[in-house]
């Protein structure tokens, strides 16, 4: 339910075509898959024009399958279900059949958007750190967009990185994913004339305490235009990226 | 002993129907066991209305067995174990009957109380939260309270949580269990007219750091009325909810 | 405005007594005032049963004037202000006559409640840990409760709690302030028969970081029934102590 | 210069036009003015669309006024100068004329642009995170675009927060300002159907760790859409919201 | 009031020379001294055979005077003041003779002890560590130990320490007081062969974090015998030695 | 070779009898054994009062073996092995006879000293600290003191620790073992009058952090007396408050 | 391709031998293998001395296995595959010879260099810390240098250290490596007359925070000439110090 | 005194020419200026080819004073003063004639060397850097070596680093300095053929916690080569540069 259908609700009581109870009943029940354990965010897709996604970690294979299927039922043509482990995407796709990226520990339900369009740029430090990256590619092609792959274009051989300036120049969005110091994000968002996302990563020993060196660096990085997400989420960057990519549509 | 015992004990003493060791030795020897290995506190119900509660955790089911024997032998009618793991749990029940949770990892020697009073409503974030949350229930329950659960309504999806306002507005105390950001704690804190215990949990990754992202957010609540407990302790918020809801009687 | 009141205004909506653009007004204009840098909350007295309070640190002397006159204008009799410096309050009074406690940085406008009721007790380490107490003191007063302060009784000489077990073991709500170690919260917690909010307060030096010992210390009590609120926040503590002091009338 | 610039250069060197000494130099020479103790990035406008910004603090007087003048004269017609307090900023105003805004620290050399495009909304949590917001919004509008501003609708009052969902769902990009526990970035975050950028604040006490739990808080939120900068950098964040609504036009 | 004085009153209420309301209050009344803000344990010598100290931070100068003058009415002939800076130590001076060492802002009220016994080492890594080792030192000698001191005595010169090795085989307790890398402490519990307490400081910079680099160091010495007090905490670490110190009589 | 032996040595080189090239091989190759991978201290005995200890953890079970033989080669009657898992400890015991105790983790190679001394007070705030408390008590046993264990004496029911002051009262050095909040070491710290040396365990969870809650109240106990050692470091504490209680004979 | 290489390319274009699109195309495909998952760096033997090294840890057999022999196509003659656990090592030596030192987890593919110079010393401060002790020897070895061993030479017994001091005094570059509280860096430190690397390693317990402890004691070295590398970084201390040792020649 | 001394004072002791106590009294005596409140190593040139540096910080003017007094008595021609502020500068010229850096805080006593070696590149990320870059620049001067300084060559421009290429390749050491993410030092160190020492700087606000995310950032370089000193420690960086360009001799 989006405000103009609030408004339609209360045109409706006033004109008596709907009761008060009925109108508060319809507010409270709709928008939401009840299912006990979950309540899958069924109004998102109208609301925020990305449907809901399953965060599998912590999730028993009964939770998703149940979730899943709420949510196709509710008529979701793509459920994405991320931080999902290999046995237990194996468990679930007995009951829905699923499309699994072990790198990227991602799957995917039902059907991938046929068109992709635009473009978003993702990067990676490091060969360590392409599980990450495969679950931004993967999510920002469920999503509907043309993603370019560039793996370890780290900044200790800088001419690497600088051999792709072209596209990283060419990109609406780009995604900056590094471990360790990720120095990464920076000299990409010197570079870029798009908005970057940096993705600290775990990939590191000692002093990098599991990612939280490359989120400070990214946090404070000396380029502008550079804005960060949580250690490891390649998800959530995917997910903004997306919403940057479709505005320049 | 409360307070009135050791002055009738002084009295007695006084008119010379105790003596002044037997007097030393009644103070000392009566409140605990001891075990040994460990001194469970008997004296507890009498001082603090609430009888001794197990942590299994670190201890050995040897350990376990004998305390909760102790206990019985001592009077108590419901022994709560707390932080028990499958395993051990089903070792113990071999000698003592348990009625174990596995969802919540707490189990319940002896018999659940017959009535139950007021309203505590245990909130969670998520459904990754839920094993915390069944902590809580069955501590809430075992110690005779009324129990509403609403899973999953974090704050990404208001109106999931917005569609419970009555029973928020009902409830005698709230407990608001969530991990990642843990901002279910505010947004409860603003909505709810009786005190709220927000419980962080260890679910996230990254820069959750095991619950300290949702420690932080919850210490820090913008809200009035939030009191916090440690990360994942859904015991010790149900402890305390239960003394908050009975005040109410 | 309630839930009741919702369902009253849909109603006078379904009987044409008010127009479906003035309900959709009253909804968003009623419930807080406009001040452009604040949106004071007048709404909260009816929600929340306590007042909106006004946080000081980082306001300027005049938006402190204007919350404080708008919060009047809606009909608040008390208004607190907390962690307000001296000058500050100096300023404010040549606008808005303020009663002005500078032990705990805390003013009142307006009148204080006629009448007191149950008991809460508000214990200390030490006597540096006065000014946290004194905001607790004065908050508590302010809304309505009776006050016991048992300054310095920290457990370094155990004995000076212990001579007080009586005011702990009749109040209905303890407040537990300590900086350095933060035993007092444990201690208190295994003696009270209520629960206990523990204030950890930045006095201390070194690893005392600030508070940060006396905080951990307090989430990890081993006594059950201690909730936490943040560093030095001893209004907060002073409002949940309220609300659970206020369920036992 | 731009890839471009570089092809172009190269060519002139193969048809003769150009020296190969000469090119060197061209490539070495332009694209930066050389101060000493500063090399301003005259070359950034080009590359990125947005010219050099200068960070104030830790710049001696004649240092800003000596990068201003300088990037003036290569032809920058809005000097933005952040982090710039007052005593330095009237100094300054003394041999270059700027537009000081003093809630944001932040002054203007040359003029403002005349046109405007777009909508980016900036909210804060509270009164007192004004100063980053302020930043934030005069970036934003030498930048060229509309700013809305949705000051003190943080969640422990969310109906303030609700009233204003229209003008949240009709953004091109949110910048979500809060210190404490930066809850509003998620409620945003889970609102919005356009990218969300999150500012922590160093507005607090305590376990705020001078906006260590908002930052944390924001990281780690519930809802997509979500990314975040440094604490208390408004700058970045209105940098970045301007590149995404740009990309809308 | 020892355990024995216990029993004798208890002998007393058994034979009726003392009444029970008057041996409750004088277990109540009589250990410590009630000022409202202090509650001074004048208990104390009796109890741990030291007399009662004043921590001089975060009290008011007339704190101070009120603690003092009730401890020597009590009759305990040396009291000691620690963390009282110059304003103060003067301020009480009017009031109460005191006998002030700037170095260490630690003051001593009556006489020192007139006999001084065995032989504590107290060393440092600087000549910046002097207030902390001073704090000590007054200490010690305040408690009627010998102290010999030993300055900057720093591992990075390793043989500024090994040409004293004989003050420290023959010292029955060491104190060793280091900032930056608090190497001292490990070096020195490889030489010693009585106990060693280490004693961090503040003094470094950058990654010494006040203090917090020496303190994990100590803690973590790969030599045996050594314990650690809180940064700074040349007090405490003085009052254990001492009590080791005396143990050799 | 003690100060005593090089005077002797540099006469002996002065009268004649012993070669310069001599005395620099004899200072060089006497006061450990080199084994290559290590270099077992077998002059401690002699400078330090207490012979060498093997630390078990991260070396292999030859390396463990050579260090024991090298040592009793050496004329070490009692060699400790701490931080040895069961395995290793079987495996060692197959070339060296070990007595191995499982709670402590701890073996002992060579013979128990026959006469013990003093009294050493092991105290614990749960069940759960028992290995810490083992490590401790095995480790003040094989260096000859006598112990007495006080399991499970935790601050929340604090009649059973008031219920031992007499052991404490008498003790001549008490190790304070405690995970948590540790607030044991200062409610003892505050009733000793002997050292008392505190040992934060890593029982707890959440944000107990490993021991870190515990060893920050314990470095900032408000008792005096109290000296901390690292997180679960019972052997540490044993070998320190050994040197104590000697010091009393 | 160096700086003056680029020059000759400037040329080449300049008289028409080499065109623009190929000279484009020239810097960009020559300096490093393309594999898709990896770029290994060919450039850097001509650009650094040194050539590439491939980080074992994270990396698929398959990609380690592509990786190393890319390289070796590319004519490079000694390959060093760092963190390499046993199982892999295996694995891979089906397809690539590898010469595997289990100790240290590297291993050599192709051969070792014939000649080695200077003089660099290893020393730890236990037997424990010897796997990255042995990174380090294996890999300066590789790069050609002599390497002395001294290992077990911590402070707590400082005269096995101090018998080494001719080793010390007469290397052209030391690597300090030592666990617990690292105090062996600064000791060193203020012995040698060259550079000193310091290398923390995780060994410990407890508030050594693997590693935390021993790298903060190094940063704050009291001597001077000691520099710092990563917790557990062997591979990258001998990697400068070969830098440097190569220097002396 | 250096080992060859040692032998030749045995020598004299075995020849008669030295007696034994002379010959303690001179080993005890001479490397060290007893100052009681310090002792300079005076033996430090000799040991390790760099005379004593004095750290100011926390050191009083007369302690100053004393100190480079009691050096250049001893023969020292240079004496170094870092960390000290223009006000003690002024009160020590006074006494000794100094040659004060303002920008560095450091202070020459005595005369510069006349002449300088090899090349040192001191490179910042920022103009804010300077501070830290000038005490390291004149520090390597004071020790003798060629210093090139690149200021402001942050990676946000990546343009202007490698515009100076040419500097880094023909450099013995680079000291890499910077503040906020400190990407400036991997970069750098994928540049170098010579060891790169890096620098963290306090500079930044925020998540930069004071240098702690550059510190970070350059302990997990993705670059070989690279080591790192304390924060801020220009220095400390400076005086290992030195050691290696004197090497390349």
């Amino acid at each position: 339910m989006e405000q103009n259908d609030i408004r339609k609700l209360l045109q409706s009581v006033a004109d008596g075509s709907v009761s008060v109870d009925d109108a508060v009943l319809h507010i409270k029940a709709e928008p939401f898959a009840e299912l006990g354990y979950a309540k899958p965010d069924c109004h998102r897709g109208v609301r925020q024009g990305v449907p809901e996604v399953i965060y599998g970690e912590g999730k028993t294979t009964e939770q998703i399958i149940g979730i899943t299927k709420a949510l196709i039922d509710h008529g979701q043509k793509t459920v994405l279900i991320t931080r999902l482990d290999k046995d237990k995407a194996e468990a679930v796709n007995r009951e829905v059949v699923l499309d699994y990226h072990e790198m990227g520990h991602i799957a995917v339900a039902g059907e991938m958007p046929k068109e992709r369009k635009g473009k978003i740029v993702i990067a990676t430090g490091g060969t360590s750190d392409m599980p990450v990256a495969e679950e931004a590619a993967v999510t920002a092609e469920a999503l509907g967009n043309n993603v370019v792959r560039l793996y370890d274009v780290g900044v200790a051989g800088i001419h690497r990185l600088l051999s792709h300036t072209g596209d990283i120049m060419s990109a609406r969005a780009v995604i900056a994913i590094a471990g360790m110091e990720g120095a990464l994000a920076s000299v990409i968002g010197g570079l870029a004339d798009c908005p970057v996302i940096a993705v600290p990563t775990s990939v590191g020993y000692g002093a990098a305490f599991g990612g939280v060196a490359a989120l400070l660096s990214m946090l404070n990085s000396c380029a502008s235009g550079v804005s960060v997400v949580n250690i490891d989420n390649g998800f959530g960057a995917a997910y903004q990226a997306s919403m940057i990519n479709k505005m320049g549509d």
